[in-house]
């Protein structure tokens, strides 16, 4: 008796941990997809079309915030969905509850059966995070079994562009900040909880410094920062008490003091009476923090008292509603700002809130051969390019030249003064037939990597970087429909 | 022997539901903050004023898009992140890990020790999901030890100002539609798998039929619907045999066909072709999408067409790109859409991504009195009103009249004319000393209220709709600082 008890309890132990580590490993519900999706894996496994192989391409149309270049990012998020891509018992139950607007079941049993034995299983090429893109170049070709691919589109396309979107953002934003540390504060406006987190890894890959997101610091690994807020200043009787205390309870830290509570004017004169004990008792205040009002002025204001009084070590670091277009100003105006805090315009990326990503069938396999596949639409720039495609990218004393997209199938055509380029093709084995394949690496890496590609890409003052359509590309474009 | 083994992984099993069961209720991490509000939780404990009991308020600062109104959304996230605030060991952990720029520990551990024992006892009013609400309405009124409102500042901020953000938006756009029904499509092109599951949720409350979501659909019980994608056409031969497949896979569901794939021209004759086919069986085409192009021209076409071919009944919905602006238009223009899909404008709020709330400390109790706090800065719309609040909304024939915000210690003035109105305080009690106090409707309630409240709104035409403030909370402002 005591062993069978003992037998039940371990079998649903197992059970239990296996949710526990799907979750633990943040798993993201294959449901994280369209109504659409499921629709159609329905219909393809009842025209016997399910495993059917197929090519799916995942690309942006036009490049975000008139910016020159984009940085990949998402495919560490992608890579976790596809390692954990399997619908579990409950999944399952909703789908199979499902009913049509007639009241009858949306799907059928055996459909039911078929997705709950179903898992992943496709080839996936993708370049790799912190790249330097442009647009129509295929961020990731997917192959594999029809139905796989139709139910990826969703969660790939939400993952991917998202990410791709705040890393670009976050480049122009220190870019124009030349080189002054970035720190990203966006969490308290962000889409979501999700859309936070997101944003403080993508941002650090683009270029920032620290995040202030306490949980993207645990779960990515990324160094996090921060000042005192307001409410410190007002939770106690006046400005230099709070300040006082403050200094005195973070000891030898950096001590960082925000100015704005009741007017800069006031916060700089106290900051500074503060900064003299702290001189006292050999400790430094390390920086002030402007918040609100104009920038320029406030800040050279402040620059010019905390010089007058001895601080000319105490950085100033400026926040509220800042942007690359903000911070490009205050640079050439010469505001003497030594630290960037910039949160809802890069977490929400607010001029351009959403990358125009979109995941196309490409290729088909009939009997065997693949058969290339075109959507035209009724605006010309909707159309997509059909193939199997590589990105190949030249480059002449380290520099980058051009990129030509070409079909993996037809090859590439030989261009005039190739000869002395180096080259590299830029979309690498991620997963094979479902298995992971790439080796990740780590977050410091890809910032590293994303950095350095910057750096080289502007020494070239590109206008528009040439990405060039293979010409037997080409013609087999023209000749589809 | 066994009874010990027994005993060991009875209590494993116990610690793995208890963290199981956490993580299916959706517990977000308390990590989810800003550093700040760690480093400033270390400071009050230090200065023994962890305990102090603090009122906080969450409003915002000007309605978003422009609108007259906006509607209060995410209440219900508050509610399941505040019944799990608790730290656990591997979060502690992480907290205990942190160290400053100098290399110090940046937490003693009698403070690990005391968050360790933190748990969540404050008291929460808040404003229902659901309701109309106007610039600088406290949202939600929080008091409770300062140690814990200030923790709490970045999610709330996060949870409620997202939700709100969308509701309105969807609100503006069901408006637009003018009772046509809309589907939300955002997901794909969402801010990262939260950003469109929290947009799908916020989007049904303020007016949408249903989502495309299907994990949306899962979680918070809303319809889900869909079509058909670019590649099911493209996954066969021609357009004509795709639609005939998807007319017999699907029996007698709902049968919409998506007519841009190849362009709209060969679209729609190869979908009244199909319909002919499915009349001859009884069934009927139910509707066609269009996704591309001059949707006014097209929908005009495509209308003409199905009416001559006998298929009035057969919907037109239209996708790509939509939001108010766009659907205003074509509803002045008679453009014959029956349904519309909005994605990517809605998802995001891409004119304005992000609500500029803000979590002020208005109050703080010294030697059991309060004290009122206003913040000053260097910006005057950036001040703060102080005290406890709450708002009072007046009807007049069951139409709205004006709200008064007035400070609950202080009580509301009053107005003339007010004799034969009939009033409501929106602010209801939700958590007292950290017990959930509030039965929370059903998300269909709630987006039945909402769509009550606005109708009744609408009805008034108000360019700006009055909201006061009490006239002895106004002087008690102008008396700090």
């Amino acid at each position: 008796m005591q062993l069978f008890v003992f037998a039940l309890i371990y079998r649903k132990l197992m059970t239990i941990v296996f949710t526990y580590k799907d979750i633990i490993m943040q798993r993201i519900s294959p449901l994280l997809t369209d109504q659409y999706q499921f629709t159609m894996a329905y219909g393809y496994w009842q025209c016997n079309k399910a495993e059917q192989q197929a090519v799916f391409r995942l690309s942006f149309r036009t490049l975000p915030f008139k910016n020159n270049y984009a940085i990949t990012c998402g495919l560490t998020d992608v890579i976790n969905f596809l390692k954990n891509f399997e619908l579990n018992k409950d999944e399952l139950a909703y789908l199979a509850s499902l009913k049509d607007s007639n009241g009858s079941l949306m799907f059928s049993k055996q459909f039911i059966n078929y997705l709950e034995k179903l898992h992943f299983t496709c080839t996936i090429k993708a370049i790799p995070e912190g790249t330097l893109v442009f647009a129509n170049e295929p961020l990731l070709e997917i192959e594999g079994p029809l139905l796989q691919c139709q139910l990826l589109e969703t969660p790939l396309l939400n993952l991917l562009g998202f990410s791709t979107l705040v890393a670009t953002k976050a480049a122009r934003i220190c870019r124009a900040a030349q080189g002054d540390p970035v720190v990203e504060f966006g969490l308290r406006r962000a889409q979501g909880p999700n859309g936070g987190l997101t944003a403080s890894r993508a941002a650090y890959i683009g270029g920032c410094s620290a995040t202030s997101n306490v949980l993207a610091g645990k779960i990515f690994d990324i160094p996090i920062k921060g000042t005192m807020a307001h409410s410190w200043v007002m939770s106690f009787s006046n400005e230099l008490e709070a300040f006082r205390s403050w200094a005195k309870v973070m000891g030898n830290e950096t001590i960082l003091l925000l100015l704005d509570t009741y007017g800069t004017t006031q916060g700089i004169k106290n900051a500074t009476f503060i900064g003299k004990e702290l001189r006292e008792r050999n400790l430094k205040l390390a920086g002030v923090r402007l918040d609100s009002g104009d920038m320029l002025k406030i800040s050279k204001q402040v620059r010019k008292l905390l010089d007058a009084a001895g601080f000319q070590d105490t950085k100033i670091l400026a926040s509220g509603d800042l942007d690359e277009y903000l911070i490009g100003k205050l640079k050439d105006q010469k505001a003497p700002i030594d630290i960037w805090g910039v949160g809802t315009r890069l977490a929400t990326c607010n001029d351009q809130p959403s990358l125009n990503v979109v995941y196309k069938l490409t290729a088909i396999n009939e009997a065997g051969s693949w058969k290339y596949k075109r959507k035209i639409s009724d605006q010309p720039e909707k159309a997509t390019t059909p193939g199997i495609l590589e990105v190949r990218r030249f480059y002449l004393n380290k520099q980058m030249v051009h990129d030509v997209i070409y079909d993996t199938q037809l090859g590439i055509s030989k261009l005039p003064n190739q000869e002395s380029m180096v080259f590299k093709d830029l979309l690498v084995p991620i997963f094979h037939n479902g298995t992971l394949v790439y080796q990740e690496p780590t977050i410091h890496e890809t910032r590293e990597f994303a950095l350095q590609e910057t750096m080289n890409f502007l020494k070239n003052n590109f206008k528009k970087y040439p990405v060039k359509l293979d010409k037997k590309l080409a013609r087999l474009q023209n000749e589809l429909q």
